[in-house]
């Protein structure tokens, strides 16, 4: 009997699910802004019968979740797989939820050492699969945006290394919390591109984000940028210093898995910069799961 | 008649001065948390009165202040002189401050523009002058650590271009109210240089303070770095940012102007970079101003 698959991304701070068909097609989604900072301790079998629970009671339907569910303060703890992980690593790692709950599993997190300092992803290294079977790729350097982007890069594939930049974060503190908030505008209004490409251009000039910060200050100071400018200006120079200090040198072509409008100011950057780029969405992570799941059932 | 100087740096959140004989030596100090940010519109004749009016009521004072008090939003605004900048430039562009308050006079901030950017300091130029002073130099490489670090590049007496990093407000930022804050202690303990150095190290290998910071989590969450150590360790990675970012090159001496604890960690990580450091305090300040009044006399 082909069997189907709730595929879940359970993160910090939102739950998503999709009930997928045998070959991976998505039959319905559904998402929830349940993500774990909302959970109580013990709260997490409650929440997902509320949400899946009727999904989950179907006979032939079984289900894998990734993210943070699989964290120290999730539900299960799955442990990291250590680089190079691919799917095969992932499957054989995977960490059940006891019963009574349901056919669940938990997919693993992946960490990696640069020069002796550990990192980790939890719920990205699902979208990097899914990507790659999207794709048919097996090598790829991948950019997922956010709060804290991860920076993939995949070779044969597993994922041999990756990079955390918490540009979303700093960004989000330098605009509302720092002495720039005082010469920006309260409401973000809409993107400038001139000033997004401005700011990706000084970035791009390598006097790091600590000096070039003070810039959408002094601008406004002379008049030479309008405030309703500053916040495309100084996102322009956050994701400039991301691009700016990665090592991009042999790459062609970067893969972005995001939503708008992170996702679409990244591609501008990188083309800027010259590289090629492929856009996918949040269903990279559907599929990954998916991909999972088949070689669980290899 | 020998005149004496009341000589005052008034900044954002510090005002404080000094009362200088006819060589410049220091008769006696004065400070109060009275800094601009706490001053009422058309509130600075009676502080500055309530504070130092004893002083320049005497015949043979004159007064001469540095700082904020001459912004746009100060008591009297002194336009800023474009670099390159010297003590005449300073001396001839003295915003004079109306009767009655005394003979008080305001030293213009000075600006800059490096690659078609302003950049603007107010205050720390005094500083500049009275170290050269101090230390008998045409020619040095300046550091004013702080919540925006100010370096000053000198040549023929002359600050020729500067630039600001707003790193210790970054590292505020970081440490109280990111992601990091949350395996960082709420208390900052003892100095830890061993953790210094190691964040030090990491920001030198030049992956960026985007990329090099979330290492305060991992390390936190491998058990690799003790939760005591985490803001040493921060700070290392933010001011060993500063200092790589920086065109340092060419340069053997940097001169750091500044309070302990902020200006020892730059002294220590300038010299881990092979720089030979001289330190001075706040004392440059009034030795600039000094300087600036005798130019004034000429």
């Amino acid at each position: 009997m082909p069997r189907r698959l709730l595929a879940i991304d359970w993160g910090s701070s939102a739950l998503r699910g999709a009930l997928l068909d045998a070959e991976g097609g998505v039959l319905e989604e559904r998402s929830a802004a349940r993500g774990l900072l909302t959970i109580e301790p013990g709260g997490f079998p409650a929440v997902f019968d509320a949400h899946f629970g009727d999904w989950l009671r179907a006979p032939d339907v079984r289900c894998l979740m990734a993210g943070m569910v699989g964290s120290r303060q999730g539900w299960v703890e799955a442990p990291y797989c250590a680089c190079p992980a691919g799917l095969d690593e992932l499957a054989a790692h995977l960490a059940r939820v006891p019963a009574p709950a349901g056919d669940i599993a938990i997919v693993p997190g992946v960490s990696c050492e640069r020069d002796g300092v550990p990192d980790v992803m939890r719920g990205e290294e699902i979208k990097v699969f899914g990507a790659l079977e999207l794709l048919g790729l097996e090598s790829a350097e991948i950019l997922m945006p956010g709060t804290h982007s991860k920076w993939a890069s995949v070779a044969r594939g597993r994922i041999q290394r990756f990079a955390t930049a918490m540009s979303g974060e700093l960004y989000a503190l330098l605009r509302r919390q720092s002495i720039l908030a005082r010469t920006l505008p309260d409401a973000d209004g809409g993107f400038d591109a001139d000033a997004f490409d401005r700011g990706l251009d000084r970035a791009f000039g390598g006097e790091g984000l600590l000096q070039t910060a003070f810039s959408v200050r002094t601008l406004a100071l002379f008049e030479r940028l309008p405030p309703s400018a500053g916040p495309s200006y100084l996102s322009g120079l956050v994701i400039g210093e991301e691009l700016r200090a990665r090592p991009l040198a042999g790459v062609e072509e970067v893969v972005v898995i995001g939503a708008e409008p992170l996702a679409e100011r990244f591609e501008r950057a990188l083309r800027r910069l010259g590289r090629r780029v492929v856009r996918l969405g949040e269903e990279a992570a559907w599929r990954g799961l998916h991909a999972v799941q088949q070689r669980r059932d290899a």
